[in-house]
C-alpha cells in the first residue's frame, strides 16, 4: 500500500530525532505537502525538508498535533499485526508487574500507540480512542485486543474532551461481547464496586494505585481527611488499613453514596464519615469548628487543562494545599496529588512551600510519586509526565 | 547570653524569607557587621539591612556559606536544650516509618540542624559535623544524643571533605562508650557485615534503602549486572531475593572481598560472581564477551562534586548509562541512579534519553525514586535533595 509522505520544514525534524513523535501543523511544508489534502487519521510518511525518511504514522489537519509518529522501521507501518505486537510488548511489562489483570495496558504514545488507552479490568477491556488516525482504525484495534487478551467484554469509553480537539464525536458505546453495569476491582487489599460505563475517564484511576499504596504507612491510627474523595479509593483504603477515623469530602452526592457503599463492603462503615461540598468551602468549615487531622489527602481534578488556566490554576493548588494545612495537626501529614500536567512538580512543591511559609510552617518532603507503571512516562515526550503525588510532613517552622 | 548580630545588605533576607537557611559572604553588609570579627562557628542574630530580626544561627567566615539560620523562634536560639527538642522532633518522625532503630535520624537542614548528620544503627550512634557552627557546641551534641538515645557508643566521622571548606580538621574518634569494628545490619530481609568506623561514608547509604527495596520486584529469576556495586547492597539483595545470576563490578578489592562475605552470610555466594575493576572498562570487556543481562543497576559515585565539573560530569553519566543499555537484553530493566545534586533529574533522565537515541532504543520510566524518608527534602532549600533513582524499560527503538 502506497503512504502519502508529509514533508516538514527545515530543521523541523529535531524533536522527532530526540524520541518525540509529535509534528505541529506550523512545522509542515504545507506548499509540498498542504495539510487539506489528507484525509483526518489518514496514514502518512513524515519526511525531512531534506528528504529524509522520518517514520510512519498519521495525519489530522484539524488538530494542533497535525501528525504523529507511530513507526520509526520503514517494514512496520501502523496496521492490525502492528497493533497485536504493540500490544504484546506492553502486555510483557503488566504481566510482569501485577498478579491480576487488572492495570492500563496501553498508556499512549508511551507504549509505542500515540491516541490510545487500553485498561484491563479482568476479563473487561475498556478502550479509549483520542485521535483521529486510531478512530479510522478502530476495528483493527478491537480485533487486536481480542486476538491478544480474549476478553468477555470490550466498551469504547470514548467520550473525553480531548477529542473535540481531533473532530471526534464523543460517545460510550459495547464494542465486543458484554459488559456489566458494576464489576469488583481489588486494589492494595481493599475492594471496590465500579462502574465502567459510568464512572469518571474509563472507570478507574489506576494511576494513583503506587501512590495510595504509599499513603498506607502513614494512617495507622490516625484521623485521616480525603479531600476530593470521589468513590473513596483513598479514604476506604485508609481505613480499611487501619485510619481511626475518615473524613471523605466530594462535591458530589452520587459519589459519596460510593464511597458509603465502599465503606460497608470493606467493614469499615463505622469509621468513615462523608461531606458533601465543595473543597474549599468544607475545609473551611471544618477548620472553624476546629477539627484536626493527622494526614490530610489532597487528590483535586485538573486545576489547569490548558496553558491560559496556568496563574489561576497554581494559586488554585496554593488555596487548596494552605486550606489543607490549616486543619492539620502540629505534625501531620499532608499528601498533596496534582493530575495537571502544565503543573510540574516543582511548581507544585514551590506553591506548597509558598503556603507553609504563610502559615509559619516548616515541610519535610518524605516521597514523591509519579504515576503508576503502567502509566510509563517517556522520557522524550514530556507531555507523557502528569501525575505527582507528594508526601509532606507538616511542622511549626524552625 | 548576648548573641552578635550579623546584618544583611539591602534586599538579601528574600531566601530567608523563603524558608531557606543560608546566607552567602556576599549578602553581608561588611561595613556594619564585619565577618573578619567574627569567631568560627559563633552564634549570631541575622538582621535585614532595615533592621529586622530573621532568627539565630552561626557565622563562619572561611565558608562561602558564611551564616547558616538555626532558628526562627526568639526565645530558643541553638542551645542544648534546642538540640534535644530538634531531635526528639527527628526520632518523632523514624520511630512512626521505620521498625527497628536503622536509619538517618538527622539529616542536617532538612531536620533543623544545618551542619549536623546523625545516623542510627541499634545502639550504635555515628555523627558526621560539617560546620563550625556545630563543631563548637560538639559535646553538647553528644550530650543531646545520650540524652535522646542512650546509646552504647557514638562515633565522630568528621572525615567528610566538606569539613575542609569550614576550615575544620579530618577525624575520625569515639565520641561516647565502645564502638565496635564490625556490625550487623538487615535491610528489607538481606543481612549486612559493616564497618562504622571504616566503611565509605557514615558506615551505611541508608539513601537508598527505599530504591533498592524497589529493585526486587524487577529481578526475580533474572540475570542482573550491579556496576559500581560496593559491598553489595543492590547485588546481594537482588541475589537474595531471587535474582538467577548477580555480576557485581566494583574498583575495590577490599569491597567486593566484603560482597563475597555478604554473599555468604545471606546464603547466596554461588550465585554472585565479581568483576574487579574500573566500571567503564568491564562493562566492555562484557559487551565484547557478548554477555547480557535482564537488569542493569548503575549506582556510581558522584561524578559531579563542584560545579566545574559539570560538563564533563554530565558526560560521565551518559557514557555510563550508554554502556550499561549495551549490555541489556532486548527487553531489560536499567536502574540509574545519581547522588550529585548539581545532575538534576530532568539533566539525568535527559542523558540518559540521549543514549537511547543514540542506540536506536525506546525508553519507558517506570518508577522515579529520591533519597529515603530519613532524609527528607526541605522544598525550601533545593540543596537537600540530591539522590535520584530511575527505573527505565529499554526496548528496541519504537
Amino acid at each position: 500500500m502506497e503512504i502519502a509522505p508529509l514533508k516538514l520544514k527545515k530543521d523541523r525534524e529535531r524533536r522527532l530525532h530526540a524520541g518525540h513523535s509529535w509534528v505541529f501543523s506550523n512545522e509542515v511544508d504545507i506548499s509540498a505537502t498542504p495539510l487539506t489534502a489528507f484525509e483526518p487519521g489518514q496514514p502518512v510518511e513524515i519526511i525531512s525538508h531534506r528528504g529524509k525518511w522520518l517514520g510512519t504514522g498519521y495525519v489530522n489537519a484539524h488538530s494542533l498535533i497535525c501528525a504523529r509518529l507511530v513507526s520509526r522501521d520503514r517494514e512496520h507501518p501502523l496496521s492490525q499485526s502492528l497493533l497485536v505486537h504493540r500490544l504484546k510488548v506492553a502486555l510483557g511489562l503488566r504481566e510482569r508487574l501485577y498478579p491480576t489483570p487488572f492495570y492500563r495496558l496501553v498508556f499512549g504514545e508511551s507504549d509505542g500507540l500515540p491516541g490510545l488507552i487500553v485498561d484491563r479490568y479482568g476479563d473487561q477491556v475498556v478502550i479509549q480512542i483520542t485521535t483521529a488516525g486510531m478512530e479510522r482504525i478502530k476495528n483493527e484495534i478491537v480485533a487486536a485486543v481480542e486476538k491478544v487478551l480474549r476478553p468477555a467484554g470490550v466498551l469504547f469509553r470514548n467520550d473525553t474532551s480531548t477529542r473535540g480537539m481531533e473532530g471526534l464525536e464523543s460517545t460510550i458505546e459495547t464494542a465486543a461481547g458484554d459488559v456489566p453495569e458494576w464489576l469488583t476491582l481489588e486494589e492494595n487489599g481493599t475492594e471496590f464496586q465500579i462502574s465502567l460505563k459510568k464512572g469518571q475517564k474509563t472507570g478507574w484511576f489506576y494511576d494513583q494505585r503506587e501512590n495510595r499504596r504509599r499513603m498506607l504507612k502513614y494512617i495507622s491510627g490516625k484521623r485521616v481527611l480525603d479531600v476530593c474523595s470521589y468513590t473513596g479509593s483513598w479514604g476506604v483504603a485508609a481505613a480499611r488499613n487501619g485510619a481511626r477515623e475518615v473524613h471523605c469530602v466530594d462535591l458530589s452526592a452520587p459519589a459519596l453514596e460510593q464511597v458509603g457503599l465502599n465503606a460497608e463492603r470493606n467493614g469499615v462503615a463505622d469509621r468513615i464519615q462523608v461531606h458533601q461540598g465543595e473543597a474549599f468551602a468544607v475545609s473551611k468549615a471544618l477548620r472553624q469548628a476546629r477539627e484536626r487531622f493527622d494526614v490530610v489527602l489532597l487528590d483535586p481534578p485538573a486545576f489547569i487543562k490548558r496553558r491560559k488556566d496556568q496563574k489561576e490554576g497554581e494559586l488554585a493548588y496554593r488555596r487548596l494545599n494552605q486550606a489543607g494545612m490549616q486543619v492539620l495537626e502540629r505534625d501531620g501529614v499532608l499528601v498533596s496529588s496534582s493530575c495537571s500536567h502544565h503543573m510540574s512538580g516543582e511548581k507544585l512543591l514551590s506553591r506548597i512551600q509558598q503556603g507553609a511559609r504563610h502559615l509559619e510552617r516548616s515541610l519535610q518532603l518524605l516521597e514523591s510519586g509519579q504515576q503508576g507503571m503502567d502509566h510509563p512516562i517517556h522520557p522524550a515526550i514530556p507531555e507523557t509526565a502528569y501525575l505527582k503525588s507528594y508526601f509532606l510532613r507538616v511542622l511549626p517552622v524552625f
